[in-house]
């Protein structure tokens, strides 16, 4: 049998994932200065080594490259010395947040003199999934071990030299601190039994968060056995409400469409409200199209739009656009082509904002505001991992705190239940 | 085909979920003033329909007393007047807890003055699982609608009679009240097939909460596609440290072994510590026993114990009993056979407790108390759907809160995000 089969996989990714998990134990107890220290000392390791990182990175480029790679994904793949800047500008900017770990989420004295107390915790052992980008491994690495989390990091196959290099680097830095070099494994990438073993990995993974397009989210959440977040994908709409403001209805579709098309913030859907197409319609395609945008739908001057386009997440300089009778039409469309990322309504009326940010289900409502605004930095939360689309344990951007679980505590002096 | 077949079982589950799915919506904005209204017409309906409800579980009790069910079970299947009492009354409770909807958990003004606030809203669709008492139907009925959720119930066929008299009341009183009936539904219970059905209806349903013994729990958690929340199974240990107070322990482990044996959060395993053994052994072992519990372990007086019995959840009078060389073994002890629900030290010295608290990896880790604490009424959360033990979204009792998620509110005046 040749190292690459499925069983070798399963096996290697659960011999790493077993030593994550006794590695995650000890995490748990480090102090917020023991981890800060080790965060800056990777920071500064990831510097010094950033030659032997670019060369690493340069035979992914290469082999890229040689593959014919879409130019878009190689400029994703390289790293170069600002970018090697930014990810440890990244680690020092984790190690001077606020650590979750020990917070007292609630408590109180029972009647009985119980001592109650709900503390944060870590997971244990986070597992990422993501993509070309090798800078996440080292945010990913640096915001898991920040929040007291082992972390598994199944990056791309076209960035694994350069993972290995960065990797390599971070468990050094462990070593040397006496922390043990298991609390960051990368996982193979060769073949995607490396992330069906993870997603499998019972009792040894905690969560597993995917970062990547519809079709990994999808296949992640569809065969996972341990729990998991869906993240980012977004297709969000941006309703034009009969009582709108016309010249902010233009700025914040154009900004939410052209301000980064591939995010998965972008604005993908605009609603135009009957009582004010005749007004809107002409100023917001005029906008749109002179900034290159292409716009799907049923009207004079767009392309002809299907159902397919109403449930599009484009993440391109295209839109889809159309004309509702009235919020009630607005919310039902959303309700059902929503991915449930971003909803915006642009209107004067308080009471159309109020309905709307009430019934519209969704990580985040906007009230005359873009949907670029959906992002951890952006609500201030210093670093973000993903921006989760499901309902259970985090909704919206993804933080520290989102990597965390609670513990109950509960000190009395020989206290007994009653029967 | 007959009407039993998987496939027919499914499209009545889907069509099921799809009414739950819509009649969510607008319970999402209900006032608390609506919803407790509903709980107490609720609870008059079911007070006035005790003769129907109670003819209807006495055919329930006449099958399972037919078929020759263990009477044990036959007393969890069986209503009385004071049952009933006890029911409705629980929905009058729940009416009078605060309302977890709408509350602000965080909320600032950004810089660029967008006012941003994370709200808390209903989860949507809430499945439950669960075994033969009927009292379990109503109450998640109760605890789903004051949270804001539409829920779906799938009992024990052994409870069937019992069940659709009890949620045809629900429904008649939903209807009344002019909100959707669908927000409460009985799901047939005839094969797993329903089951099956309810955990793999992704898109309609939010979360499934399993409970139910292990084995139960485990099968919906292996096969579910929609997210899941895990309960109950509880092997939880008593670790008598080297400077307990050998009084408070065994009044400690008596209580928490026989209180009520066949709850999660009785206590299946004692760990004394090799320091203590000689004082701690023969007191404790002649306490149970007198109290007709049986002792597994390696020392004299026990039954023979086989690697067997320190994984087990017994749910009987009967304990594990293990000598242990110190606090680490204790931890590492608890770390391999523990199922994270609860977790206790008796211990005088306040360093021991600290640790033990650190780093033991429990729901719930209690110093000098008995295990037996580990509730939602004892935590003061005035109502409890089960006790979590998992680390994703809730931690130990389950109250109002965790069926509910957060979504970002974000109001502005028309700020868009610089490039």
């Amino acid at each position: 049998m040749s190292a690459s089969t499925a069983t070798d996989v399963t096996a290697v990714v659960t011999v790493l994932a077993t030593a994550a998990k006794k590695a995650s134990r000890s995490l748990a107890t480090l102090t917020t200065a023991q981890k800060d220290a080790v965060l800056r000392d990777a920071a500064d390791a990831v510097d010094a080594a950033a030659d032997t990182i670019l060369a690493a990175n340069a035979e992914d480029v290469s082999r890229a490259e040689i593959a014919g790679t879409e130019a878009s994904l190689v400029d994703r793949l390289r790293l170069t010395p600002e970018r090697i800047a930014g990810i440890t500008d990244g680690l020092r900017q984790v190690a001077s947040l606020p650590d979750p770990i020990g917070q007292v989420v609630t408590g109180k004295t029972l009647p009985n003199g119980l001592d109650l107390r709900q503390v944060r915790v870590p997971l244990g052992v986070v597992g990422f999934v993501y993509e070309a980008r090798p800078n996440v491994t080292v945010d990913g690495f640096g915001i898991a071990f920040k929040s007291g989390n082992a972390v598994l990091l199944r990056g791309s196959s076209s960035a694994a030299m350069s993972n290995e290099a960065l990797v390599g680097v971070l468990r050094e830095v462990l070593t040397r601190s006496s922390v043990s070099p298991d609390a960051v494994a990368l996982l193979p990438s060769a073949s995607h039994d490396s992330v069906t073993a993870l997603i499998q990995a019972r009792g040894l993974v905690d969560v597993v968060i995917p970062r990547g397009g519809a079709g990994l989210i999808s296949a992640v959440v569809r065969d996972a056995k341990v729990p998991t977040i869906e993240t980012g994908t977004g297709n969000c709409h941006v309703y034009v409400h009969a009582d709108a403001d016309v010249d902010i209805a233009t700025r914040i579709i154009l900004n939410a469409k052209t301000r980064r098309p591939s995010v998965c913030n972008t604005a993908e859907s605009v609603l135009i409200d009957k009582a004010i197409a005749a007004e809107a319609l002409a100023p917001l395609m005029s906008a749109l199209q002179s900034q290159g945008v292409v716009i799907h739908g049923d009207e004079d001057g767009m392309e002809p739009a299907t159902e397919d386009d109403w449930h599009r997440e484009y993440l391109s300089l295209d839109i889809a656009m159309k004309i509702v009778d009235g919020l009630d039409e607005a919310i039902e469309h959303i309700a059902v082509y929503g991915t449930g990322h971003t909803e915006a309504i642009v209107t004067k009326s308080l009471q159309a904002a109020n309905e709307f940010t009430a019934r519209v289900d969704a990580a985040a409502v906007m009230v005359n505001a873009s949907t670029a605004f959906t992002d951890g930095e952006q609500f201030g939360f210093g670093a973000e991992i993903g921006i989760s689309t499901q309902k259970l344990h985090a909704r919206g951007p993804m933080g520290l705190t989102e990597l965390t679980s609670t513990k109950w505590l509960v000190w009395g002096d020989g206290q007994v239940r009653p029967a």
